[in-house]
C-alpha cells in the first residue's frame, strides 16, 4: 500500500457507499488565503451576557433555573416545530413535504468557560446520561423518528455561543444521512448475520495503524475513509443501536473516551479544537433495527495549524470531498498527543 | 402552498435525489455568532505580488506571458496527478483505489482588479470560449472521464487570491455528484423520452416564481429545492449535454447571464459576493448520455448580510441540509436587485 501514501486515490466509505479523494503531496501547496481567528478559552465561569449561564434571562424572556449538573430546554428559535399541518405536495417536478421536530438545547455544565476536555469525565458522563434521558423521552413521542444529538464546536463551526453547549433536533423523517447508513448495515446484517461496524473494528484492531484510544467499551480511530483532516469516530465494542442501551458503565467509559479524544484534539494545534460532533443511532420509529451499530463522529475543520482550516467548496461541492492528508497521517498526529490537556501543562 | 412559506417543510431535489430542510420561520433568530470580513474589490489593476498576474514568477518559478485574453495553466499544486500508477485495493473493509487526473487554472482576465460582474460581456464569452476549448482539450485524453469546471470565489470560499480566476478539474472517475445526477436524467429520459431539466425549466417558466432573468439561449432561476441562501442554477434552454455543444450565440448568451447574474448578487449585500460555482455536465468516458442536460450552478454562502454567512455543520453534517429562507424569498431578493452594479451607481 505505499504507492497510496503519496499518490492520489480515492478511498470508499463503507457505511454512506461514498467515496473521498485523497491528495496526500497536496500539503506542499502554500497558503495565502484565509487565517482564522485562533479559539481562545473563555476565562470567566459566569458571563452575565450568556444567555445559556444559569439564572441569565434569554432572548425570549425565559429564565434559566441555577442548575448545577447538564441542563436541557427546548430551543427559542428552533428549526423544527411540534405542530405542523402535514402536507404531502407534489405538482410535476416539485416535490415538498411537511416536517415536524423539536429541537432542544442541552448546556453541557453551569461553569461557562468549560468545554469538554477540560471537564471531570464525571462530569462528561452526567452529559451522556442526559443525552440517554433526552433520547428516550424524544424517541417515545408520537411522529418523532429520528434523534440526532450534535455539538457545533468553535465560532468557525457556526457557533454562536462559547458556552459548553450541544443540541438535539427531533424529527418525523428520517434523514438522508441516516437512511444511507441503514442501508449499508443492512445490507451487510443479512449477508454476515453481524455488524458492519463490528467487523470493520476487529480489523481496525488488528492493524493499529489508525486506533487513537482503546478503553474497557469503546475506540476512537480515523476511519480510513476519513472526509475532514482530523476527522474520527468512537465506536462501541458492544453493538448497541442506540445510546439508550449503554450501561451504567459504558456512559462512564463513553465519557472517559470523549474527554481523552477531545483533550487530544485540543493538543495539537494547541487550540480550543472546533468541531461538529453527532451520534449516529437507529431510528426510533419502531423499526427493530438489528443492524445498527451507534457511533460518534468529529468533523473538525482545522488542517495546518489553529488559523489555516480546510474548505470544502468547489470540487469537493460539485465533485467528491477531497482531503490533504492521509488518514494514517492523521492518526499519527492525534495519538501522538499528551492525555493532559496543554493549559493544565502550561 | 401557503403553508409551506411559514412552516418547517422539507423538499425534494429531482437531480440528485436528495432532501433539504427548510425552516422559514427560523430568520427570527438572532445572530451572536461570527462576522465574516467582507469582501472588497481590489483597487489594483496588477499587483507584483500576485502569482497570476501577467509576467509574473509562479512559486515554482514558472513566469506567466503577458497575457491580454483568459489564460489557462496546469496547476504548480495540482490535487490530481496525470501518471499514477493504477491500484485497485481491497482488503476486507478497507476499498481504495488510484485516481488519475490534470488540475487546471483558468485567469478569466489579466486585470487583477476584476471579477466577473465588473468584466464586459465580450471578456466572460472569451472565457466561455476557453472553458469550451479546454473542455474538449481534456476530456479527448485517454483517462480522462469527467471534465470538472468550477470557480472558488472570495476568501470565505476558500480562495487564496483575489485575481479573477477559476480551476478545471479533470478526472479518470466519476465523481459521485455527477453519479446522481446522471441516474436521475436517465430514469426520466428512458420514461418520457425528454429531458428532466428541459421539462422542470418549462414548468418554472409557467410559474415564474423563481424565474430571475432570461435571454433568448438560457434562463437563470433559483432551484426549488436550493440549499445555500441563495442558491441559483443557469440552464440552457435547449438540451447541450456538455459546454462544447454551445453555439457562437450561445456562448455569448452563457457570458451575458452569468454577468446579469453576478451583478444582481454583488448587489444583494453591496459586495463582492462569495460563492462557489461549478458547470454539470456529461461525462468524457465515450458514453451518449442523450439524457444530460448541462448546467451551471452558484453556491453562495451568505445569509443575512456581507457578514454573517450561513453554517452548514451539526444537523446538516450528520442529518440533511438545512436553509432559513425559501427559495421563493430568495428568488424575490435576487430578482428585484438592479442589473446595474452597484460600484458604477455608487
Ligand atoms: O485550489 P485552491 O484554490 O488552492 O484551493 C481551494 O479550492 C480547492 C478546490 O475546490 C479546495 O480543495 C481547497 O480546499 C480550497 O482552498
Ligand atoms: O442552532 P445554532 O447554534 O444557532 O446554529 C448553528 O447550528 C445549526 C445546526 O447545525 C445550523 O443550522 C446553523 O447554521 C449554525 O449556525
Amino acid at each position: 500500500m505505499q504507492d497510496f501514501n503519496d499518490n492520489p486515490h480515492k478511498r470508499y466509505n463503507i457505511l454512506t457507499g461514498e467515496w473521498v479523494l485523497v491528495s496526500p503531496h497536496r500539503t506542499k501547496r502554500p497558503w495565502q488565503g484565509k487565517n482564522e481567528e485562533p479559539a481562545k478559552f473563555s476565562q470567566e465561569s459566569y458571563d452575565s451576557e450568556c444567555y445559556l449561564c444559569p439564572t441569565n434571562t434569554r432572548a425570549n424572556g425565559e429564565v434559566n433555573p441555577d442548575y448545577k449538573k447538564p441542563y436541557s430546554f427546548t430551543n427559542d428559535f428552533a428549526a423544527l416545530l411540534k405542530e405542523v399541518p402535514e402536507v404531502d405536495f407534489t405538482d410535476g417536478l416539485l416535490k415538498a413535504k411537511s416536517e415536524s421536530g423539536i429541537c432542544k438545547v442541552i448546556c453541557f455544565s453551569p461553569n461557562h468557560a468549560l468545554t469538554l476536555p477540560v471537564m471531570k469525565v464525571e462530569e462528561i458522563t452526567d452529559v451522556v446520561q442526559l443525552w440517554q434521558k433526552e433520547f428516550l423521552l424524544l424517541g417515545e413521542l408520537e411522529g418523532i423518528n429520528y434523534v440526532q444529538i450534535f455539538e457545533n464546536k468553535g465560532a468557525v463551526m457556526g457557533c454562536s455561543n462559547p458556552h459548553p453547549h450541544g443540541q438535539i433536533w427531533a424529527q418525523r423523517s428520517i434523514p438522508g444521512e441516516i437512511s444511507k447508513k441503514t442501508e449499508r448495515q443492512k445490507e451487510f446484517w443479512q449477508t454476515h448475520k453481524k455488524s458492519l461496524l463490528g467487523a470493520y473494528l476487529d480489523q481496525e484492531l488488528a492493524l493499529k495503524e489508525r486506533i487513537l484510544i482503546e478503553n474497557d467499551d469503546f475506540v476512537a480511530l480515523v476511519p480510513y475513509w476519513a472526509v475532514w483532516p482530523y476527522e474520527t469516530m468512537i465506536i462501541p465494542r458492544r453493538k448497541v443501536k442506540d445510546i439508550s442501551e449503554l450501561t451504567t458503565t459504558e456512559a462512564y467509559n463513553f465519557a472517559e473516551i470523549i474527554k481523552k479524544l477531545t483533550t487530544k484534539y485540543d493538543n495539537v494545534f494547541k487550540t480550543s479544537f472546533p468541531y461538529s460532533a453527532g451520534i449516529h443511532q437507529a431510528p426510533t420509529d419502531g423499526g427493530s433495527y438489528e443492524e445498527w451499530h451507534m457511533h460518534m463522529s468529529f468533523y473538525p475543520p482545522l488542517l495546518r495549524s489553529s488559523t489555516v482550516k480546510k474548505f470544502m467548496v468547489g470540487y469537493e461541492m460539485f465533485a467528491d470531498p477531497q482531503r490533504d492528508i492521509t488518514a494514517e497521517q492523521a492518526a499519527q498526529k492525534i495519538r501522538s498527543q499528551s492525555d493532559e490537556h496543554y493549559t493544565t501543562v502550561l
